[in-house]
């Protein structure tokens, strides 16, 4: 067993850790809760500083402009960018571009190749995931109920949508529909690009999320679909396939996921200590000095401690053995990093008192937003049960 | 021992709940998420058929136009009115107006009952309460930093506040200043009435609290006083008594809030146990059929009755002996409540899933703006120390 | 509403509480941890005393010689008697003899009164209640396997059951069989009473329960029934009214067990108490000094103070308007107060250290032997679900 | 980074696990709950089967007859050893002789290792450790009361100890006793070799613990030392430097117990996974089926893994960097794992119902043994604070 980090790897997170440090953090006050057109220019500016710097598109391979990196390098770097709210994005390796990415490079005809991922990966167009449908349970496939049919050499998309993140401003987006109603459940729906601004696409609105509509790529679209049609070349892979494509998409997803959230929770126990150490509580007694306050660091510590090894073991385990054998144990990481996270942004806020309430620290934007990390991506429940099942396998098997 | 609501009660108590649910619940799509000057005018016509109904100012005695309500009673119509986030401010009974009037009836000379609290009572001002400093702990009095001079027959207030909830658009501010700073630590600040729009008194801004800057009642403006200056005929109280006068405030408001509170978590529970049973997961299985969901209610049920129960008792020690025998009891809910709160609003936004995080439904809205339950009125960790101090003093003493 | 207690109760429950500290808490050291033939005649000597005083078995009616408790007198006087293992026993009201009386006292007829009940009530005798099957699973009562067979004038009665809690030395069990095999469900089983010693009654062993078989009162019998025959005339009430029967005998024990808990979480909260005001960590600091001790108190009383507010209303709710209109208060605070014991135990065991492990204190006899609260009469499982079951029906009916 | 383990070690933890499995569990139930007397003739058989597998005290180097393993290896084996009670003591690897083995070889004299660590290593006598004075805060070493006072070429020893493990039947006792009480205190105490049956020690009893006083190797003596002489040859290192060598004692075993706890988490998970496979709760419905008991499964599985990588990981510290270096994040797997250990084993035995209370699986006897593990070798709170102390350490570094 070896939990070293290799020298250029260390080189890498240092020289993106210094960026996250020296122009992202200090940007923070200035960019969030502003407008994504107010902003967007001066995101641009930072990305490329990024490319200059040779660290745009960790997740992609050489070959298409990316970093070319390992998972475990890249969940290390993720877990760096995660530290500020627009990391990923001034990196090129925002959800759901990324995911996107990684299924055309990995499914993609040529011709989907050159038209969508090419301008992507240089961050020239946004894109979109419009998976989840209004009214459904998510975390049951089989309910989808958008369709899309063939008629002739298109498909004529119908249905409603929502958590469409990201459909503000973007050139296009990846549907998922039920293309083969009659075939065995998981093989129903297929994926299929659909260019944003395609008639038929009515913007319903920006759903409010804990408390924004928001805009631009920090947005989450309500959409209705009345019969769309797109050339049957923009099918995703082969039909009937969605729900194994979003599978692919997800699992490395989730660990990258996991360790953005354990940046967020790094970031949140150094403003907790931060806080301790310079908040005077009583005459001379810093809150550092509280118990209760040492118990909360000592708590973060080892949950983020505990967390992190884990994320990097199913990291290891993914690259070593492929995504199939790793399923376990990124199922397990999904809620359990989850929960450390809620645990650990909780505490940071509360050590803060009424400032942690308010957005002059990150901690209330990290509070309200990522209250979503126990439901997308499949909520706790669906994770816990899966898990389950697995070990009552086991332990089936083992007599 | 006799757990009964008198007839009287329970019909005050079912007209109040049918008003919320009648008029105000409908309302909520329209007035949450907007601009206080766009809904004022809705909420007033609201407020006037209150007063047809003879609710209006449940906190106070008939004498200034009140309902005349015993603390016990008001506690429960609070729990009514607490299931939406506008329930209080229709009824008149609206932090921090309420404390505001409170303190005015039972500390303010003739001349401030007639200038502040008639129109206060009638619901043709607003008020607010300026206590927290910037960068100093509010759980720790006696650091405050803000001071009052005297000169002459006139104050003269310097200082930097936050938190002065409602600020925008108030007529009055009651401000916490130190005008003894050589007393006892306890007795070295007071409470002085200060017109909002006095010269010297700079808005900087409302603080963003939760995404927010919010305005009108919902807002928390930060302050500077610079060379304030009001008659001295404006100190509310006794000089030096500004602490025992916030105890005062603060005593029956948390039991209160606490009420106010399990409305949230009644509201939350109903919420959750409609989505449980019109939610499908599986064809033909509803999320009512889970047993993870089950468990949340139950879980849910038995911390709001728990809660509720050891309320209701602190409010009757209060209306039978006293807040000063009470206080160890009401130190208690305040932190014992809060936290049933936060898990009760938690548990109900995992159940609706994506739909929790939008604004789609008041979860959110509760999940983010009422995290602060822990923090005001007395962080968690103050009430846990002085209930602490209780216990090992009884400990003690019983040898 | 009205929380105060009469002064005849306070006067009542004040003189067992001077017993309990006085008489019982100083015996613990001698009689804990030893066979019941070596403690029985000290544990008579003062249950003669407990008769003297006129506090004999407040549980049964003054016309069985009993003190004629109110429901909640019992329920406050249980909370007292809990504050030592031995309590109950003293004052003749110990589980399950007090069920066996409640059911012979209402259900019984003169004949089995008379050679059952009144031993029983007066101390003399001892009995048992033989329900849970061995390997079946005793949360859901229409698994019972033990059966009943008329036989002419007699029953004839097989089975394997186990934690038969109190065989050992007892003079009668009530034994759970189903009778009616294919009647609905719930009308499959009736109770019998079967003296202890009757041929066929096989005594397999006392099963060792937290590393002790026990012996006499404190002991769990597993018993195998070899066609053990009795004359028909010992049916406790109607043949296959078993499960209702059951249901009324645990519905107020219930409530007593909560109060008997509570009982148990004083006596954890006073050691905690006095072990943070004698102990030393450090020079001149005391463990009461230490935050994360005073939060462990302060947590404790809230939750103690909730589920007794709880309890104690539940309590209200059965006196005034019967058992079935308490049964879901009843269902909330068997899991609610099972888990505040736990809490409470615990965190009083981890400040005692090395000590809280040993037997020098009743903690460590709390934290194992009532680890067992969360399972028996129905474990936290089962009453969450029907708790939950309410709940959803409650918010169906209410639209 | 790479989590692999190579062939030959998964070649010896196959083998220690076949005879965990075949020849160590299968004999719980005959000597668990015995006396030591009569359950050690069997215990000395199974060493010789070990000794003749060439798997003997694994913590040892091979020139003393060890097994000569690295720490990871020896963690990973503790982790097998682990899953049964007396796993560890049966291949020659239990505490406390195992840190006094440790001690002997890297600080004792020739002739201290010729008489005692030669015996100790060959499984031919046991030892204890007797550090923990009666009446004094363990947690907190500078409390120390024990006194060796230095007279001619003997140390007279005072002092009143408990939990002195395994002193029943042992043939030395390592003392711990201040020996510099001017000195800087962390230089004042020394480690001192006394004779069991050395002049002056009085076997007080053997402590009661969770309702067993215990006996041989499972038992917690508590000792008085009155005027015990022994030569000053006897002394275990230098004089003064008892902590020092106490730590060095303790750092690798906080690892090896984390491991041996997880070993206990592993055995726990899968009788839990069993039961829910073997145990019918309704017609056709296993408890496995049930959504709870799904979840405990996956809660148990996700914080048994995040544990066990924070673990190996500590150990790869230990092993790479030195002990020192791996001083925080031993401190956080001694709370963190403590704490998972006591949940998991909570859980297994809430899924047993009645039969979890019993010794009839071996969970009860975990849940109430392992209690201790929050508490020996440090309680979490002492482990909190200092890994608190560090991270600020570190905030305040990172500026």
């Amino acid at each position: 067993m070896d939990f070293s980090v290799s020298d250029s790897t260390r080189e890498m997170l240092d020289k993106a850790q210094a960026f996250v440090d020296d122009r992202l953090i200090p940007l923070e006050p200035e960019v969030m809760g502003r407008d994504w057109p107010d902003i967007e220019p001066q995101l641009n500016e930072l990305r490329a500083e990024v490319k200059k710097m040779g660290m745009w598109a960790p997740n992609l391979p050489a070959e298409v402009g990316g970093m070319g990196l390992s998972l475990m390098d890249l969940a290390l770097l993720s877990e760096v960018m995660g530290q500020t709210p627009f990391g990923h994005f001034s990196f090129g390796a925002q959800a759901p571009d990324a995911g996107n990415m990684e299924l055309l490079l990995e499914f993609g005809t040529e011709d989907q190749k050159e038209r969508f991922l090419k301008p992507l990966a240089a961050g020239e167009i946004r894109s979109c995931f419009s998976m989840t449908d209004k009214n459904t349970a998510g975390s049951n496939p089989t309910l989808l109920k958008a369709t899309a049919v063939r008629d002739g050499d298109e498909y004529v998309i119908n249905g409603h949508k929502w958590f469409t993140s990201s459909y503000d401003g973007s050139a296009f987006t990846v549907v998922m529909a039920v293309t083969n109603p009659e075939a065995e459940k998981h093989l129903r729906a297929s994926m299929i690009i659909v260019p944003s601004d395609q008639d038929g696409v009515e913007f319903v609105r920006n759903a409010p999320v804990m408390g924004h509509p928001g805009s631009g790529w920090f947005s989450h679209a309500e959409l209705k679909y009345h019969d769309v049609r797109v050339p049957a070349a923009n099918m995703l892979g082969p039909e009937g396939q969605g729900f194994l494509l979003a599978q692919k998409r997800l699992g490395p997803g989730r660990i990258h996921h996991c360790m953005r959230w354990l940046g967020i929770c790094k970031r949140a126990q150094k403003l907790l200590c931060r806080r301790a150490l310079e908040r005077e509580v009583a005459d001379g007694q810093m809150l550092a000095d509280q118990q209760a306050v040492q118990f909360w660091i000592a708590e973060n510590a080892a949950e983020i401690e505990a967390a992190r090894s884990m994320v990097l073991k199913a990291a290891w385990t993914g690259d070593t053995y492929g995504f199939k054998a790793a399923r376990n144990e990124i199922g397990m990481i999904k809620y359990f990093v989850a929960g450390v996270l809620q645990r650990v942004v909780d505490r940071a806020l509360q050590a803060h008192g009424a400032l942690g309430m308010t957005d002059d620290t990150v901690l209330a934007w990290y509070y309200r937003e990522e209250r979503a990390a126990r439901i997308y991506d499949g909520p706790d429940e669906v994770h816990k049960r899966t898990v389950a099942r697995h070990e009552l396998g086991r332990a089936m098997a083992s007599g």
